[in-house]
């Protein structure tokens, strides 16, 4: 399981040609550092005077970010498990047309399968990257700059993930699924990328007094 | 020590108003993860058949990303090692004009200590860049979508780094010193996001066959 691993440990794996982990799941594991960073600058603007007014309003994102962080470690491990049965499907033989049959009908479930984990990673990253943009304004000043850091793991794990999408979607016999399951991984960049840009401007704004 | 930790245990102190790790050490952090990516894609194509012809090229870059990955994890210890520092000299009394000069003198090191940490981790991302470069022209095509999440990582890297360069650099009296830095910063920006978003649009380009 990805979270129980040490750091050293899980750069290890890695980076060697173990197939798990790999682009999917560093890209969830992205989401979730960007996460933590979000949970840290709501965590400082608690309890402060001066933030008193909005406090209600991140608690309440304090939350919600739990609960993203865990989503994300959950879909890394997730993007793990679906690795094995897509590789076993790889493999199946394809000499007679039954078993060509077969093979197609199990691919695309499989293919299916390992799509659905990085869509799965953009729509979290969505939801994260509309709370750093409330963090971005209304969270502790003093920590504003790690807003910023945090956006970039999300853009990280946005653009990562969609990569995951079209490497399974391509291979897909339905080619009316595949099209869907591309468009809004595509609607979701162009949403995505363009909120992660224009918070992390804000940000840079912010650190010049 | 970052590496040591689990991940779990890591993301739960970030995302703690503990005072360490902060945005600095989590952006060597996503350096650390997208060099580990950058090895994993090194070794999906070392010992292939395909490519024989590169091997010893990408057994040459290999080793630098093992340098590259372990000095980004280093910068990351350090990152949380010149904070406390700096936090003293924050605290050092102001009443007197001796002591003034004194908290100046101290003040004025330990931003030159903070300011160089992400300064180094910027350095080391355009060496990561470089290699991943190479291997999105030469690596495994089974794995160039590895070289993309890593490339993402990178660009995260940079740009969240460079904010923990401004944060301590404005701050410093020697103008000319903090000016020299930033100049440096916003041209390792100009270059590594520039040389990140060809290589991810080259990666694009390798995933539509």
């Amino acid at each position: 399981m990805t979270g129980e691993q040490t750091i050293n440990n899980y750069l290890d794996v890695l980076s060697s040609k173990a197939p798990v982990p790999g682009g999917g799941g560093a890209s969830a594991l992205a989401g979730a550092l960007g996460t933590a960073l979000g949970e840290m600058v709501a965590n400082l603007t608690i309890g402060k005077k001066k933030y008193a007014e909005v406090e209600g309003e991140i608690l309440e994102l304090l939350e919600q970010l739990k609960q993203i962080r865990a989503e994300y470690i959950r879909l890394a491990d997730e993007d793990a498990r679906v690795f094995a049965p897509l590789a076993k499907a790889y493999g199946l033989p394809a000499a007679t047309d039954e078993e060509k049959a077969y093979k197609d009908a199990v691919m695309e479930e499989r293919l299916l399968d390992a799509s659905l984990v990085p869509i799965g990673i953009m729509e979290l990253t969505l939801s994260l990257l509309g709370i750093l943009k409330v963090l971005a304004e209304k969270g502790s000043r003093m920590a504003v700059s790690d807003v910023g850091v945090a956006v970039q793991y999300a853009r990280a794990a946005l653009l990562g993930a969609v990569m995951n999408v079209s490497i399974n979607t391509r291979s897909m016999k339905n080619r009316e699924k595949a099209a869907e399951l591309n468009a809004h991984a595509e609607q979701m960049i162009a949403e995505g990328t363009g909120q992660a840009d224009t918070i992390y401007s804000q940000v840079l704004t912010a650190l010049k007094f």
